[in-house]
């Protein structure tokens, strides 16, 4: 191993932790890949046997019906046996470590965890986990830690940019909203800044923006009107219900008003402006619905874009 | 699509939302068609590919894991691909609305969603939100929508009947009990009457009646000896631990006395008549032991035959 | 049927329920199939078609995750039909009793139940039924009931001990702890009896000794440096977090100080001893963690071999 964890010393992607630090290479390998997946949607069998015999475990620490439910659907369509395990309600709860969990689950000969934990960190520890007790052939998927990554979730918004954009050296990005709490914007950033954009954008209020965020390589914008203004992508986060009954915001009218994205705002941006979200959408809180449902809107081929991304993702692991 | 909304334009069956206003000729299709799987129990290896790479969405907005279980089976059993979804704890949970987890479903291409929930109507708007967005080749399910419909139920009943008795247009069947409140006998009343029933009776105290039962065609007796004299078949409805906790009954005791089918109560009906429950049965409530287990009882084979028609109904929509 | 349910008129395995009165033919059976079934790990696809059409339903009146993983896996190994069921979540609740709704389910065409209870003897009953109802093509496996019998984890636990040590015919065997509520202790007692195994001791604190240890034919100990001394295998148990907290035990701390395996006890037992442990473990209470990860530990390839098991108990009942 060397010191990027989820590469093995060919290069090659052994874990699928964070985005950061995932080289270029890597990255359009997997989007390339993902594109043969696409074609599935038309074929009457949705299903390849790339992982046939294969044991995926979904280890759900946090609970994520609909994250769970895209990483279940992509093992299933690669004739992967897939194991659901709702962690809370399980050996953890009777005192048994997290890692002694893993090891047990890879004991019953594991070829893949995907993981789901609310802290960061998580998917990290048990891959290097894994690779301490040299065992190369399991692989770990991280799909959500905390407020750190969520590294599919990144991949499917580069794949959905690059479907409907082409290159990414001409384009201006603008992700808006709870960016300080968002592992979805972390990931995005990650990669954008990869795969060469020239201007990636946070835009709210600045109780929203994390203090680092220069660091990142991005440029701050607390209007929005300003923010959007001229751009090719404009990715709207999720507000998180318990941050609008907290101290950081006014109230989601309020919220609305200011960083919402509506037509009008919309109309700041280049005309074939894209609009993402990752999902599920506040409507009339972030989201205006005829943005939402309008002819901007690639909300739901994100959604399927997801589905071959993970597919890909789960491939090129189960192939390492 | 015409003023049906579970019917395309050819009169197939594009949904299976209610039995009322389906046409005799769709209903008799789904009974034929449930002929061939029922032989699949004898088989050695119970499954056959037809489904093969669909992927199939239980949503189950309220919990009913008997019902799921049978959906499951019957899809797996097809060789489909099945994904259960507990919905009160996924994103609704989260402020999402039913037709945005629909569209995102629908995009990660689901091919069939079976809906079950508290609400009447629900599948209803669902379908009909899949026809008003151009998808017809995604299929709902009612499994159960508030006091509504149990189109399924209702059909493994005729079925059931119609395996038994053979013709219809010579019957007299009574359905005991909470009427009201039973989205089991509404579905079978109106396949009843479209297979030409010439007499179905409903049979409770008038708390448990409703009070438009006229209109349905029907013929009401408050008193159980009467209602079941002569009968071809007496079906007992599950009478719910609520309403014996509620206002509507005096109690689970009094109920058993004046209208729980007893040996004594069943010998007034035909000397071949057959005795039917949804279940579960609440045994010495509505229905007595030496009844449910007795020879007259079908209430198993109903169960069996409840897995060919659910297979038959998945095959003929995965073909319109 | 004779007098052993679990056995048919031939003497093949009909369900599996308990070790107790097992004849060693059967146990030996199941432990050369599990054999076979190791070396799917070395596979490139993990899997077989032996069960392939087959209904398995795992019924969980006690929750489980850890179990009822290792019978999916083993289940879907073997390419059946997994459906499990959280029973405290379903129709028991609305009043339907156990044996009904083991009616219902082999109605739907079940072909295995795996049961675990609370209760003892749950598995039994269930057994019987089937039995006394002429349905001998639906077999029970019994995967913990009560304080009575745990027989895959047992056979695993022999399987674990014969590939490590050959011969059962010379060995001493400690088995540690809280032998008084553990199913787990009795399922391996029967069986190490019905091997050959000379010498069984149960060692821990009187409190946590069943009265009637003597009727077992094992040899007790109240203290832990006799009672591992010159050990071929040291078996702990795991400690009941309710129980540290009731009234048979001083203190979590206190045990461990007494009947804690620590590398120190260890050096007691022969210097190739193994160390076995059921698993979930609760670190510092009844195992140090250098033993637990010690070159004497089997514990991980314990639950590799438990897999192997269970899909050989499965195939044993579906081809009897």
């Amino acid at each position: 191993m060397n010191g990027n964890p989820q590469l093995n010393r060919n290069g090659e992607l052994q874990h699928l932790l964070t985005l950061e630090g995932l080289p270029r290479a890597n990255i359009e390998h997997i989007l390339d890949t993902a594109e043969s997946f696409v074609s599935i949607a038309e074929r009457e069998v949705k299903k390849v046997p790339l992982l046939r015999g294969k044991s995926i475990f979904n280890l759900f620490f946090e609970n994520s019906t609909r994250t769970r439910t895209t990483f279940e659907i992509a093992a299933k369509r690669l004739s992967a046996d897939v194991i659901n395990l709702n962690i809370g309600a399980s050996s953890t709860s009777k005192g048994e470590t997290v890692l002694d969990t893993i090891d047990n689950l890879s004991a019953m000969l594991a070829d893949m965890f995907v993981v789901r934990h609310a802290q960061s960190g998580a998917a990290h520890m048990i891959a290097a986990h894994l690779n301490a007790t040299a065992r190369p052939y399991i692989h770990v998927i991280n799909a959500g830690d905390g407020r750190h990554a969520h590294p599919t979730q990144g991949l499917l918004d580069l794949f959905t940019i690059r479907h409907y954009k082409k290159e990414f050296s001409q384009l201006t990005v603008a992700i808006v909203g709870d960016v300080l709490h968002s592992r979805v914007a972390r990931s995005l950033i990650h990669g954008l800044t990869t795969l060469g954009t020239p201007e990636v954008r946070v835009v709210g209020p600045n109780t929203l923006i994390p203090a680092a965020a220069a660091n990142l390589g991005v440029r701050v914008f607390n209007d929005m009107q300003e923010g959007v203004r001229n751009c090719d992508v404009v990715v709207m986060l999720r507000l998180q219900n318990e941050r609008m009954r907290g101290a950081l915001l006014p109230s989601a009218g309020e919220f609305f008003k200011h960083y919402g994205l509506t037509e009008e705002k919309l109309a700041l941006a280049k005309s074939d402006a894209i609009v993402m979200h990752p999902g599920p959408m506040n409507r009339g809180v972030e989201i205006d619905s005829p943005v939402a449902d309008g002819k901007h809107s690639v909300i739901l081929p994100q959604v399927t874009f997801g589905i071959a991304v993970r597919m890909a993702v789960m491939g090129i692991l189960a192939g390492s």
